[in-house]
Order: structure tokens, then sequence, then C-alpha cells
């Protein structure tokens, strides 16, 4: 048996999310279906992040096994042939160890939320932001984003059916930036919690409108109530668009 | 009568163009048939830049004239509403005066072109770029870029439908900038012809890819033959960003 270590991107919209599921398009079924066809039998992909429905991947990271070796640019272009003409594209196939897994070895997780911020309709980027139409205040966002880094009991920020056993994570960064008419926020921690990077660029996107204070994000965090959330931002903007080893790394395009 | 000065984006994809066609959506249409709803009365929009099928717009400018006056966004508003779901969106609308004209007073029209150069398959920016599987050499396009820099005879880079009077054109500017697997193309010039920046960034690609010496362009240039000019890049990555103009931006009714 041979490991491999690949690096994918996707377009989350027309899927249920990144996790297989019975009855409906997911993107770890559309590759284990590419993978099972290379395979010659059923594949299972671990994948480092599972993303919600309509979430985009520019780096997702995920692990299979081979019985018999193949070149790894052979792989990632057979893969990338069974796989059309779905939305997902495995920029990278490369041999890894045994025992390197996906999601148990990811060290740091790296998502984007781009959010444009005008009144006119999207176009070419439809599907693929949150567009805002009232004018957002960056700094206000970033201040209250200060209270969210660091080690905290994240319960405010989590889904409901959340299946981590508990909410305490360790935010990493938080930053906000604007671009013109275009708003990006990062966000990196070793993990997130289901619906985290959503239930926070919502919340602070209610502070940006003028809608809440600067310190109500705090108070929000403070209450470990998913009452106390704001409105959940949509998938549309959110990438996930690197996961960091320890191992040997992946190069990201 | 009252001007109005639009700036438009638009995502190319699903036209055959922006000129208006009996039978086919185009964006002029679209536009035309969403400010009849607002005059109330069939409306002619002028537009700078008569992009092709497929090809999309940042920064396309446009005008047209209203009986009656209306405030500059409910315009924009009223349009955007109107062209709905369209990937059409009036990012601005300005009264202008009486004389401006979008295309005869364009004094500069920018383009960029964009090619991922990667073998994997596109997913998030299919349609939105040209992908190139094979390594290009940019220095090598850069160096090529140079003969077409001035005022020359276009007639290799022109389409054989081209309607304009004579080939001769004056080229301010062309870029070509690597950003890891990006690569983006600008060019600048008063006008262009038809087909002209596809003409020329598929040439260049030829020489990117190895296919054709650096000097092969200017050699195509001074044949003034169509049959001189290398593949024509595919719309896809093709963007009408910016239409500069002589005039004040814009007087308030």
């Amino acid at each position: 048996m041979t490991r491999i270590r690949l690096l994918i991107e996707y377009d989350g919209a027309p899927f249920a999310g990144w996790q297989r599921q019975p009855d409906q398009p997911s993107v770890q079924g559309a590759l284990e279906e590419a993978a099972g066809k290379i395979a010659g039998e059923p594949v299972i992909i671990q994948g480092a992040g599972r993303t919600d429905a309509g979430v985009h991947a520019t780096g997702q990271v995920a692990h299979f096994d081979l019985a018999r070796e193949i070149e790894e640019q052979t792989i990632a272009d057979a893969l990338n042939f069974h796989l059309r003409p779905a939305p997902v594209a495995v920029l990278e196939a490369k041999y890894t160890g045994d025992d390197f897994h996906a999601r148990f070895d990811a060290v740091r997780r790296h998502y984007r939320y781009v959010i444009i911020n005008r009144r006119a309709d999207l176009t070419l980027e439809r599907g693929r932001v949150w567009r805002v139409p009232s004018r957002l205040d960056t700094d206000a966002m970033n201040q209250a984003a200060q209270s969210l880094i660091g080690r905290h009991d994240f319960t405010t920020f989590r889904d409901q059916l959340c299946q981590a056993k508990e909410p305490v994570r360790t935010l990493d960064t938080l930053d906000i930036a604007r671009y013109g008419e275009r708003i990006e926020i990062t966000c990196s921690a070793r993990s997130f919690l289901h619906k985290q990077v959503r239930s926070m660029v919502g919340s602070l996107v209610d502070v940006g409108r003028g809608h809440r204070p600067v310190g109500w994000v705090a108070q929000a965090l403070a209450a470990r109530d998913r009452k106390a959330c704001g409105p959940v931002a949509p998938p549309d903007g959110l990438f996930l668009e690197r996961v960091d080893y320890d191992t040997a790394p992946n190069r990201n395009p």
C-alpha cells in the first residue's frame, strides 16, 4: 500500500459539502469515485477540512491509499480526467508516509472570507463572494475581531449541530483588509468548530454595518450561548485556502 | 433630454457579445430592455467597447438619454433591478453633458487578459481565464511584445471580419506579468481592431510555449497578413477593464 497526499481546489456551489452523503453530490464522493476508477476498487479519501455546502477550497488537502504504484503526475491527471465535468481539480498528488493523516496531522488551517461591499449586483463573482450593500467600517470590524483571537470557548460561534466534543479553540489570526470595494477576512487556527468562520464573519459584519457596537463581539463570545451570535455569513464567500503540516510540505500554487 | 453615463460590469459568457443582435442575447440588448422599462419608451444605449461573445467587462462605459430627470442612484438601482438575473451590473450612473459620447469620446481603452498556467483543470475560474497547461516563458513573451508597442499596421492581428476603415493603431502599453501560476497581460490603446487583443495574446502565448522564436512576432506584424497570426486566444480570459475620457467626470443635474 502506498499513501497519496492530494492538494485540491473546488467550487463548492454544486456540492452538499465536502463530506460524502448518500443521496447528494459531495466533493469527497466525487473524488472517491474518480480514485476508485484508478484503483479498480472502492477508495476512501480523508480530507483535512470538512467544508460545508457551498464553501470553496483553493488548498484542501486529502489522502488515500493505492495498492499499486503509479507515477504522481499520472495520478493527478487521471483523477482530473475522471472528475470532469465536476468543478474539482487535483493540483498536486504526492506520495507520503503511510502514517500521514490529512485530518489528524493538520497543525493549522487557513480560511479566507471575501466580501464585495457595494450596492450593485454581482456578475463575474456571483457565488464566490458575499455582497454586502451597506458601507462596512472595517476599522470597527478589526477592533471587534481582537477579542476573538486566542484561546476561547467558542460556543457562541459554533453551529448547534457541531459534533466537536468541546467548544474551546485557539484562534491564531483574524485579519480584515479592504482593497477598494473588496474586503478580505483571513483567519487561521489548528482547527475550527462547525460554521465558526461564517459565524464570526457574520457577527463582525453586524459591527461593520453599525448594527452593533465594537464591544458587542466580546460580550457575545463571553455569553457562550449560540443565541448571542450574529447572523451567519453565507457560504459563497468562504475559501479553505491552506492546510499546514509539520511533515514535509506540499507546495501551494 | 438628459444624458446618463454608465459604468458597467458583466460576465460575457452567456452573451453573443456587447452588440445588440436580433435573435441572440447581448449585453447592449439587456441594458436597453432594462432602460426601456425606466424610460417607458425604447432606448438606445451606446457602449465604448463592442466586446465579443464571451468577453467580460469590469469597466465598460455607455451612455443613453432619458426624457425626465431621475436621481442617479435610483437609475442605477432600477437598471440593476430590471437586469436581474442577467450577469450585468450598473456600478454607477451619472448625468453628463449632452454631447458626451461613450464610444467616440473615449481616449483610451484598457484590457486585461488572464491566463492560468497550470496542468490541472479550472474550477472556480472556469470561463473567466484561459488555462494553458504547458509552462510559458513570460520573459520571452515580454520581449516579443515590445515589437507590438507603438503605431503599426495591425492587419496581421485583426479579424478578417473587422469593419474598421484602416488597420493602423497605436498600442500604448502591452505588459505581461506572472504571479505564481497566474499570468496577466494588460494593454491599452485609444482603440483596438476586432479581435486584436486576443490575436496578440494568442501569438505571444505561441512564443511563451516555445513554438515560435521571440523575433517571430515582429515578423508576423511586418507581414501585414492575417495568415501570419498565431492562434487567437479564447474570449474567456479577456476583460475590458477601463475606458478613459478627457471630458470632466460628470456634472450633477
